[in-house]
């Protein structure tokens, strides 16, 4: 029988001209794909380049993670947008960085929308259509990670993309499978150890406690880890012991599933 | 022996938002070749996609049009910038529009720098050689159009790309090659038979008489058509015309040259 | 008795680089109140100063029309934005425009919000606020212009702001006095005669008749006038004609009122 | 008699949207004038309102650091334009910082362009009245802050603004009055103890040292502080100490000079 694995994804690429964010080669080591912004809301052609060649490197997958057109809330602030602008958009940005995979030798495995984008793809069927079209029509063989059970991921199976379902080892569930929101007090488990419990649980279990107290089903394929908080590389060490005392194996998008 | 040919390209998908400029699909079946703006300069998402649908109706060849990243200046204002912010902003917009063709189910043929990129290209050898990289590592079949006999060209050519020389029927040319500065009453050859004639002699001919009397070699590959001004679609008819007159094929860059 | 008086506003200055849209010089005649963009929706610098003198020499009013930091969108996308961010990019906006007025010798009047950021302040008591702080503690003397009844003008005049309510001649409007949205067939109205009856009828009798046929009263201080629309002159001329015609003389908001 | 004094400026509200740069807090204590950011190369509307806040609470003089349109590039990329729009995009920022200083209760003193237009205007007439001529008819009493003895302190003092020159205490000094440019090994003085020195012959003698060992006549009304680099509070601690043993009083500008 194939060992359960889980992937581990982070955020990366979003620095922007003179200003830095993120902590890309110190978390590099500890995943296996990398989300690279594409310009809209972080990210620039150089910086781009550099955390391409800096994942090919670390022999880490290599996603998309095209945001809003919105450099100056960086891509968090939900905008009413067509699902044709979502789709446009989304193809704008996944050939740009296309571009500089093909041109240093790699090969884009996935596409990851960023911030508000993810959320609103995540709740809005067509939204989601129109991103999952683009991912389609760029190259059928890419991956999209999207909130795991969510419109994003339906869309995605519906055009026969491989969805990879995304969850949070950190981030508290409500009863219909969305996180809570970030302005209620428990949306953010800040304990590492519940953090990790709750990451083994999705793994193995495929399920998560949620706040209301109910058991939901979730398909774990890949974690989320952010790389811009000063635990993070503590965090992200962490849960890869707890996840490997389990038996999980952390490997790339593309093998595994529940 | 196989009949002399010569490309006729032109700048398109300048629109942005709710800005139009241009007049895409009038001039659309006078030319042979697609110049594509790609979001920096000008054009966007949307744009970009309808003027790669437009050009695939006409069988018209597809280009890349990277511009500087400066859309308040319609990217004709001259930055300093390195090479290797040449070869990236360049790589980003060949992405991006690469993007739109395959999605369409088309191919990607030239590249072609806009405005002062174009300019600086010409006869700065670094940022030539920054431009004619990126061509080559997305993709060596890329053809890269540039001013006759500049930089540009010669670059393209050191890297075993092929070179597309443009040459423009309506600007006088000094006798180093370069176009008369738009600042000298001479520069622009506004009587449409003096340009046809210009025209017909650099593609017949491959040569062209200076504003200093000398004559000057050039190789035609391809004539730059202006479509943004009133009388650009009459002034495209005569061209035609009077190559045709002159037994030179108007046929999409890739054939013929001198 | 003092007359009474109504005021005609135009959105204007909406050219941005290169890209000219909007009849801004044929228009000017025909109003009292320019809204001048300010460089996040459309408009430029330049634009914005040639805006401000055009507007003198025609002694029309001059107010700054901050938007959404969306060029791409035009500022017609709504934006999730917090209250703090729209007293922001409202003030900055106007400081921009002021600068423009004020090194021409001219007096900024008024404020009247673009597009979206409009639309949310009818409806936001919050956004409305952020928008009315913004404008009063640049200037307590400014005008705030806004929907007639909506959240923008009932927030400008807890400041203590001079409120100017708008109308709109050619758009339908619902029981609770929003507009019709344009979704509906009804939302415009296409007839200029109906357009300039309702107009009268708002400007004398201070009410409207709905689209469920309730009449609502509605205070008419400024009514909107389209300036990018083919028959946006002959239709301003109509307009004025019928309002003149009853009674209704046209004045810089400033004066007169229900 | 008068004791001599000098001012110390720092280039501050750099941050954009989500991107921190700079000490802006930390910095504050050891200056007397702030430039602060206005958007186009850097700063956002939520961080001038901030920064001017912060200003005001050290009771430093504030002043707009105007700079090109280009935030990918921070406004270091020299560009090709008319002077024309030097005037329009100083007195755009001027605007909005103005309202930002307004709004808060506080007074904007002065006007300082950031880095490829500091160094266009230093070198460019063309260029230094269009900037001057801005700032003049913004206001007459704002002052102008240029390199020393450049074509900005020039153009500003012939339309009758306050001049206010600028040195570096850590820059090298070319025979013509030109900073040595940064290509050059001895462009920078690392060295603390040598920088400090510089700064009080120019603060005393009004003379600095030059590269080719001639002794160049300078006015030093103000210091540049750095505030983004790691010794810059150890530095500005150093220098205002060695300033102070020489009996230089550290003063906003607007009192003293050479």
């Amino acid at each position: 029988m194939a060992a359960r694995t889980v992937d581990m994804n982070c955020d990366l690429g979003e620095s922007f001209g003179a200003y830095r964010i993120g902590m890309d080669a110190e978390i590099m080591p500890y995943i296996t794909s990398a989300n690279i912004a594409c310009g809209f809301h972080a990210g620039d052609p150089a910086v781009m380049r550099a955390t391409v060649r800096l994942a090919l490197r670390h022999g880490v997958g290599i996603g998309a993670h095209p945001g809003l057109q919105d450099l100056a809330g960086f891509g968090r602030r939900a905008m009413r947008i067509a699902a044709q602008e979502a789709y446009e958009l989304t193809l704008y940005q996944i050939g740009a960085l296309w571009a500089f995979v093909k041109s240093e030798g790699g090969v884009l495995r996935h596409v990851k929308p960023h911030g508000a984008l993810y959320n609103m793809a995540a709740a809005d069927a067509a939204i989601a259509e129109g991103i999952a079209e683009a991912v389609y029509r760029m190259d059928p063989e890419l991956m999209l990670f999207g909130l795991a059970g969510s419109e994003l991921t339906r869309a995605a199976e519906r055009l026969g993309l491989r969805a990879v379902n995304e969850v949070f080892a950190d981030r508290r569930y409500e009863a219909d499978g969305s996180l809570t929101p970030r302005r209620l007090a428990e949306a953010v488990i800040h304990d590492a150890e519940e953090a990790c419990e709750q990451a083994v649980r999705m793994a193995t279990g495929c399920s998560v406690v949620t706040r209301q107290g109910t058991v939901l089903d979730v398909q774990a394929d890949t974690i989320c880890i952010h790389g811009d908080t000063p635990g993070a590389l503590g965090y992200a060490t962490k849960l890869r012991a707890a996840l490997e005392s389990a038996g999980i194996g952390i490997a790339m998008a593309g093998g595994g599933g529940c």
